[in-house]
């Protein structure tokens, strides 16, 4: 499973960048195909709001999308210069 | 690790409720308090930007909070009862 690989990697990184948002989205699919338009419309939306408090080199912003079996997963890790407020 | 525990439950409830979706944020502390304030803001944002394409039950939406370390997390987890578009 990627989302597993996901935070393994996370701790690996820990100690070199303090300062990070990881945000992970994991979403059963309906059977109709809508999964991944879904997840994708959610990823943009999300991104929107973090902007919102934080300020966010888009270099900065790694997406890893993955589908397995019936569960599609976007992970969004996201490096933190610093926060708006 | 509190967001271990999360996925493995997901496991286990997939064969019981098929259309989910899960969110899980994870934030290294920056050492000023702001990350619980932070992450309970994202919950609020992320949580509006769903509801605008999904039909969200209030009672569906379960939320859990962990810190550990350095690290908080946050778990949102939602059962779908349909997609709006």
């Amino acid at each position: 499973m990627n989302f597993m690989s996901f935070f393994a990697r996370r701790g690996e990184s820990a100690s070199v960048a303090k300062n990070r948002l990881q945000i992970l989205l994991a979403h059963e699919r309906m059977g109709d195909g809508s999964d991944a338009k879904l997840i994708s419309e959610l990823r943009e939306d999300i991104l929107e709001v973090v902007r919102k408090r934080m300020n966010i080199d888009p270099d900065a912003v790694r997406l890893e999308m993955d589908r397995s079996g019936d569960i599609t997963t976007l992970g969004i890790d996201i490096e933190l210069p610093q926060t708006k407020n």
